[in-house]
């Protein structure tokens, strides 16, 4: 069920409740509110903002359709955000991303979010005690839950690269096709990471441009804070699509090289152990005239035969240098 | 047959018709006029577009051409738009991709399309329910008619990508080429999609800008939102071949995999049974002085020597860790 | 030797000849001239366009270089390009490319080639018959002439397409080494194309938005149309490109999996001969004490452990799957 | 602990010493100050810069934080950079990376830094050899600095390529699993260079564009110079990428080739053992009436038929081309 | 030893000598002086530009620096450029490059190099003859000289694309690791001629819009095609650049390949010889009950047997395709 959560600030005296508050807002003009609404039903989502606020039905839209990218949209006497978070449960394959609808106004804001959002609760919990945060305006109230959502991409992004290391390490140890499955999850997780927040990015940037209408100038700096981090964010996932590359090209050639030594193996026994078949069936025929079969020490003969024939080969193959390699594992 | 389907809104009242109706709006001016045009024949077409309305040859000549990608021009009096659209098809191999010309003006729209397209069909059938359709103007119409074009992208991607994720699911349990085969196949479906949404993202964002003539100012948030949605698809578009440049990859490597394994097998019966085949061999041969032979237990003596020998060779394969995997198939 | 074409309209009248009419020309001013220019030696050029038509050192130097790219220059009292087209011999691998320089003022076009090109064989035998190619101006044939040329690329670019698409299938049939220089070559050529072809979108962009000096406005519509094409050409080479480096990836894993198959077989075949082997070899020793040797049924009991490890190691087969997959063929 | 260093340039001469030096730059106003503060902890930092110089809380937050990236923020008074330098242990894979947080007004530098920076301490001591350093301002002493963090950066990347050549040579000799290990060490190496290099060189281009409020127009050049540089460094680092890509490809084709060769001497030998082995056995079947086993010279002829087999083998492998090529190792 | 030549244009006369003339220039005046120097000493050249003619010690620094990239500074009185020029000896691994610093004014030009270079050497032997070289200003000279060095590329290029074109071909007859390394070689040469011709082709884009103090107006058509040049350079090493991915890649098909064509002789050995041994096994037991082996044609019963397998066998591996390949060298 849709949950509304409303903070007001009246003359310096801070109220928090339900929908309510919206009314008193209305009634007594000039002062701030911050109304948050989790698990937005269309029903009910839809005439708050539309009819009660007057905004517009495509930016309603977009805050109920869970896909939108980041972005920044003007409407004649408000802002219109729409930011993205994450959640670090990447191990478990599929990381979920979180996405917050934000309109903004001089004297209001208002977020909208499916789930709950960490960055929304802190910040809400932190409003009692912490009186900077309504007191600089609606503006700086935005900026903090966007900086909490924005570095909330760091610990997941430290167990991405992690993740890559690990496997790279058991890569090298006994390639498996599980740990390509898991590689092909990593980019999957990491390609959608990076469609969010390559827009989230530009989006921060053009609003510490000064783009948007009701940031306050004091406060770009902020947000040009933002975009610095949001710039490292994408960085590091660049960096991690690279590394995932290369650990798949070098999964391959670490099965090669395996199956190199398998090869190798194979190809010293069955050189050593073919030549002595040959011998011992030379001795096995049954011709009636073979001088060998009836000297003293004809057996013994074969069996010099043969050891001969195995130290040759062997000392030739450790000349090629195939043996010295045969004692690493695997 | 080209088939010719126009709608007229005159004093409020709504007329839907055939080509009779052009008559009436030339005749009575002011109103709004839109013709839905399907099936174009040359010799239909081009007297209505180039004499009729005066378009240029040249707008004619890409409404007619089958490859024109998204497009915009100005030109006196009109503007001329190409849009693209998609099919689902796609696990069919060859996802038809379909062409929307547009002529707007002020008081008219004109559609073009060669196929029955879902997207028009829908807006006629709306129009006699939907008063906004036609009271906001034909470019309100032309956005309607779009915004369904453009999403009908977005279940295609989610094939696509569903595909996707199957294949890479079929390629560790299985790989064949066959699976090769269908990812080509993807790979060249997912880039005619580029082709052309790359394009049509650019059109859109120089809508929006407000660089058409007659779409009203009022509209461009629309457009924008189409343009929002396009960025989207293409970005959907690039992670999906990024992905299937990372299964191509896996293919490979999974196959490496298997080969490793049957190598492994290969190797370790050879590396039993060669040996086992001297030690017959050898007590096979037909020296006159061979002591063993004459044993009471020489029999037994050579059985135990072959077990011996295959119990050392085993475990030294398991101290070397090839046996373990072999529990796996394949 | 260098081969001179000259056609000038005067009051209306189209004449057709030779050198000769250049002084025509000059003498009586005003009228139009198209001179086309085959196979140009550098002492009869040079003379030409220095010195009878004051042309910049650098543009004839340019007009006889074989591989300058596509570009524009402006010199006061005339415009300078040079265009390429493609030659559509793309599957006897070397798919040849041409060069146009045109020279564009107010009243002449002057184009340079070294080779017969078939757009301006095209034009200029059209002239006699279509008199909008020459009453529009100088830059309205040029249009011409490069529209052709541009087209010209939409065929090739089919063959490639076609040529790729039977290489994938042919390589999924039976991957040779061929196929790979087969690809190679198709690489190089459609390299060879993107190098030109996206200076000459350039070109016709830049040209398009009214760059040129001596291209009347009302015909800037056209050159956008050849830079719509233009664009289609590279976005299509861009695809082919990625098609080609798919299809090497695929004939990589294709031939993996022929190996794979063929160890299988190998493998299979070793694993059932080498254990009867061992059994024959052992009923082959001359120990003087083998109880079997002596048995009534010896033989056919030797025969029955023989046929009963080989069903025995079939059915193991079977379990893993390798042997359902034989039947396939290669 | 917090280590501060203070030099103080007033009426042209220099002291040097800690904290104290800054009360005297307060109260005697027009002098040049440089504080350089080396691992700096919270509680004492803090005070320092936001109490005492009135600096953005967002500076102080960046300077203390570990891995914000090269940046510039123009700030009332001052401005504000973040550089960074690289440590050239890269063979001991994780070559280190520094950062150098600068507060730059008309009359003072604050650096602030967690390790030990030889650039820091090098112009340190050249302070009172070098009348320059202190006498042209400080953003002359900042550009002395900065210029030898980005020259820092030239015997790293000499390393890095040398080990890349290395590499490629080792991988010639003999292709193992732990030459790709320390490729992936080497390419994260780079890409942690790039990620720091490229906003490094945007940073420079900014300053020497004149963008900073308090480096003098006569010093921009300087500052272009270091831009140069840092072009040069990350133009490197993406050729050394480049050559890390074909590196990891040539690894696997080495070791394909190493694995063809080692097939080749398996084939060859099995090619001639296993016909031997046929013979053998043939003439030692027990039949009754198998007439060479009565020959004078049957064994001869068993030797001379085994001979002739072998000779014939090996020939038609010298034919193939296949034995030519074993001469070399492995 | 520093080696300088003077070239002073005095009234229309040209007198060519050493450092002496440099006095000459100064005492008299406005004429045309080139001062070339090759082989610079920091302790002969710094006294020469900074202390006679004043230049700035950056633009001193990076003439002596042997990496500085090409780049363009413009000074109080002069413009400062760095040019880069190739050598062609491309196939002995490490094609030379070669830097030319020049000093650009209104009535001088100085050139630094360390080297010989043909460039300079060729206009300096024209100076005489050439009337156009000085009489055009310093710029024109300098246009002449980056002119040689520009084209220089080509012939570079042309044997970069031949040694590709070769390998390939090598490749494709017979695939070898040294092959592979030659392609790395070639590699690290494009790389290292791309990271000196992006920015080279930037400097002449740059000066062709006329961003150089001191190149005429009527000179920049010259460095324009300079730059359509150096556009055509970079192209083609992009060209080269992807044909040398590709030819990687075809590398390791081709050696598939060819461990695919030897599994397959052993495969079909195998399968004709193990059963053949195995046949021939089981008439070697010494079993008292095997009525073969008293058979009166029991031996030739046993070759027609064994006959029978190897035929059924290789009409078995005929169908299957694998025997028509073998023909195929390797």
């Amino acid at each position: 069920m849709t949950a509304v959560r409303a903070t007001l600030l009246a003359n310096g005296t801070i109220r928090q409740g339900g929908a309510e508050l919206i009314d008193a807002w209305i009634r007594d003009g000039d002062d701030l509110l911050w109304i948050d609404i989790q698990q937005p039903e269309e029903n009910v989502l839809e005439p708050l903002l539309e009819e009660r606020f007057g905004f517009h039905e495509l930016a309603a839209e977009d805050t109920l359709s869970p896909n939108t990218l980041p972005k920044y949209d003007a409407f004649p006497g408000y802002d219109f955000f729409i930011f993205r978070a994450v959640d670090v449960n990447v191990t478990e394959h599929g990381s979920q991303t979180y996405k917050l609808a934000a309109f903004l106004s001089r004297n209001f804001l208002i977020t909208v979010h499916r789930d709950t959002m960490q960055a929304v609760d802190d910040v809400c919990n932190r409003l009692p005690s912490d009186a900077r945060l309504l007191g600089n305006g609606p503006d700086f109230l935005l900026y903090n839950i966007v900086d909490q959502m924005v570095d909330a991409h760091f610990p997941l992004l430290d167990r991405i690269e992690e993740s890559v290391d690990d496997l790279q390490e058991s890569i090298f140890k006994d390639a498996r096709p599980s740990h390509l499955d898991e590689l092909l999850h990593l980019k999957r997780d990491i390609n959608v990471l990076r469609r969010q927040s390559v827009p989230q990015r530009e989006l921060l940037n053009q609003i510490s441009r000064g783009d948007a209408q009701f940031i306050q100038r004091q406060h770009l700096i902020y947000f040009r804070d933002l975009y610095d981090h949001m710039f490292r964010i994408s960085e590091t996932i660049d960096v991690e699509r690279d590394m995932m590359s290369g650990t798949m090209e070098a999964y391959l050639s670490v099965v090669a090289n395996r199956t190199n030594d398998i090869m190798k193996v194979l190809t010293i026994l069955s050189t050593i152990m073919l030549p002595l078949t040959v011998i011992v069936g030379v001795y096995g025929m049954n011709f009636q005239h073979m001088p060998e079969l009836h000297w003293r020490y004809g057996y013994l003969f074969a069996l010099g035969l043969m050891a001969t024939t195995t130290v040759t080969l062997l000392l030739w193959f450790r000349r090629r240098g195939w043996i010295g390699h045969l004692s690493r594992r695997r």
